[in-house]
């Protein structure tokens, strides 16, 4: 059974980089990320597909279509994990491309279908992710390769760990579509009851941090009155930002990280920095979200400076690859939605770089956990998402669509 | 003229571990703390007092009384100070007590006045303040002597260092009444545009660590609807906190440490711990407040964890100190106020032990800034406090209060 097949895959890939609680750690560029892609590599060969390995040490996996002048199409995600992560998360998108691979070999499809395995997408180890994606659209430069984890070993050392010199750039044309499958990293299907969606855009982003810039004290001498508390100040901040996302609905504002300078049990705090996220899946709403950051947090009455800004719009999923999946989950007799994506993934690279790409969301079960051991995708949903990939991919190569 | 003996003394002492920016140093029961102890044994000694010393460095200087059968009168402070603090804080207290008693050195009065120099009183360095008030109180144990500093150091060795040896203790019975002048270390007083203050209870505190355990995710993933985010919940108690103390009125409350587990600017805080500090000078008022804490905590829609639980009820000081403090402030034709003292003194030690004690606040400029080197009281308010001390300590001897 194919859908046994699957899952059989997805148990054999998190026995590698496997931890003591269920979690599986493979960092990116380093040797269980490349046992995980060898695996899959035999896979491929194991289902016939011709297997080609770039210089950023991305994995493809062709079925050669009809129609040589036909541009490629494209479907995978990575093999890579955060430390003591979950199963699912990327691993899910290789496997299930696999299978839609090769539940097509039997059919004469116009355009080539490459299954493809992006390296380090997560990012953690050298602190920027999707590498084996910036790769293949030429973007990365001298100055990634000079990145170091914690150990000082550069993305160069680690390269060359893997038999690999040079930049690592575009080995071909970019494919004219990508279809990513990924485990939707939170909670929103499984409350809806829903297995799938197919992402309508990867959120856009805003990040800084803001120093609010009191007056410290002593906790018993200092009156309540005329205080100037550097921590209330964050405090009634970080709630106005959530009162804004609210607001807009379909956004997110996130304070995670606060540091209070010479923190005391009897010291008023004096300086507070605070690391704020905000995303959103259309250009209006980030902006707006965005935009209340400085006046919310000019707003206290302590001063305020706000540096390390960040800002990306968000970037949309192509429609041709949006309308495929819902016409195949309505083939398939599949319930699904449309969401944004707040986490950023391969195929928002390869969609920046002019690629007609789409995701695939399958449902997260307990409770949308996501880089955690406890991560959860239920065989039903992964055999559910294969019958939904498999026909949508048939369709965007070219098949029939109502075969 | 003697004002500008006690500012010319404060001067000197402030010279003993000077720090480059005008701040002090003279951790306790360290050298500098003593060569700060021998500089004032040295105007002891000048002034005609009989200079002692106890078991644990504690520094006295006599005025013999002239009734044996009385108990002794006291006034005095500490010498040692915070990491880079301020030259008023501790040694304000000595130099006045050495003022009084020099300006009551023609008077025959019936009791005996002691200046007093109490050990470690800010307790930054082994963790435990008070220790030459707690030592004359027999309060002292083995306990406190294992305790150490930053390096290593026990109070045991930095005794022995100093030559002292066992448990310090008692070397005499308390005296029948102890006056301890200070800096307010906060802004109440030069709001209200008066030098002085009798001090009316060491506040009552209440101390715990408030944990509140809501549930981690991705920043992008996680829809703000359904959040469990513990920083928010952390948040919102420490603003309805603010806001009980500022319904007492005379209460203070400070969240002075705020701790997020793993945090990061992609994570939805999962887990947070705050300190939480609060002080008022009644018993209403502090017990009102402590019970608030954990309601306020409660109220969450987090997990709560309350951990660490300190709680001390005020110790009021003596109304026979504080009519003598405001009698004399009457005839010396100076401003006086009532105010309770947020922070902690060698004066709530021995009024615990059943001593009669008060304590004199003087105005601190500078927005009342304290235990830093801005902290600042002017040579006129020294001067106006020289009066009212010299005048209350006549008193409470046995002179004439009209004198």
């Amino acid at each position: 059974m194919t859908g046994t097949r699957a899952a059989r895959r997805l148990a054999e890939l998190a026995r590698i980089g496997a931890q003591p609680g269920g979690g599986v750690t493979r960092p990116g560029l380093e040797a269980r990320e490349q046992q995980a892609c060898e695996l899959v590599a035999s896979w491929m060969a194991e289902d016939g597909l011709e297997v080609t390995w770039d210089t950023a040490g991305n994995l493809f996996g062709r079925r050669r279509g009809a129609d040589p002048a036909r541009r490629e199409v494209w479907s995978g995600s990575h093999v890579d994990t955060v430390p003591n992560g979950g199963r699912f998360d990327g691993a899910l998108g290789v496997v299930l491309a696999l299978e839609a691979a090769a539940r097509l070999a039997g059919e004469h499809l116009p355009a080539t279908l490459a299954v493809c395995v992006f390296r380090d997408e997560e990012g953690f180890r050298f602190g920027h992710g999707c590498f084996g994606s910036r790769a293949v659209c030429g973007r990365l430069s001298e100055e990634d390769l000079a990145m170091a984890d914690a150990a000082g070993v550069t993305v160069r050392d680690a390269l060359a760990e893997l038999g690999r010199a040079g930049l690592p750039g575009p080995s071909g044309p970019l494919p004219a579509t990508f279809v990513e499958t990924h485990v939707e990293q939170g909670p929103v299907l499984e409350r809806a009851g829903v297995p799938l969606a197919a992402v309508t855009a990867i959120a856009g982003m805003a990040g800084c941090t803001v120093r609010f810039l009191g007056e410290s004290g002593h906790a018993g001498t200092l009156p309540m009155v005329g205080r100037r508390d550097a921590f209330l100040a964050a405090a009634t901040f970080a709630l106005a930002l959530r009162d804004e996302a609210l607001r807009l609905g379909d956004a997110v504002a996130t304070v995670g990280d606060v540091r209070i300078a010479g923190a005391a049990r009897n010291i008023v705090p004096g300086r507070v920095a605070v690391t704020v996220d905000v995303r959103a899946p259309t250009a209006e709403s980030v902006t707006l979200l965005a935009e209340a950051v400085p006046r919310l947090a000019r707003a206290a009455d302590v001063d305020v400076e706000i540096d390390g800004v960040a800002f990306a719009l968000p970037v949309p999923m192509a429609h041709g690859v949006r309308d495929a999946l819902q016409d195949a989950a309505v083939a398939e007799g599949v319930a699904m939605l449309e969401l944004g994506s707040g986490a950023g993934h391969d195929a928002g690279i390869l969609a920046a770089a002019g690629v007609e790409a789409g995701m695939l969301f399958v449902r997260s079960g307990n409770g949308g956990v996501s880089h955690r051991p406890e991560e959860l995708t239920t065989d039903d949903d992964v055999e559910l998402a294969a019958g939904v990939l498999t026909r949508a991919l048939r369709s965007l190569c070219g098949g029939d669509s109502l075969a």
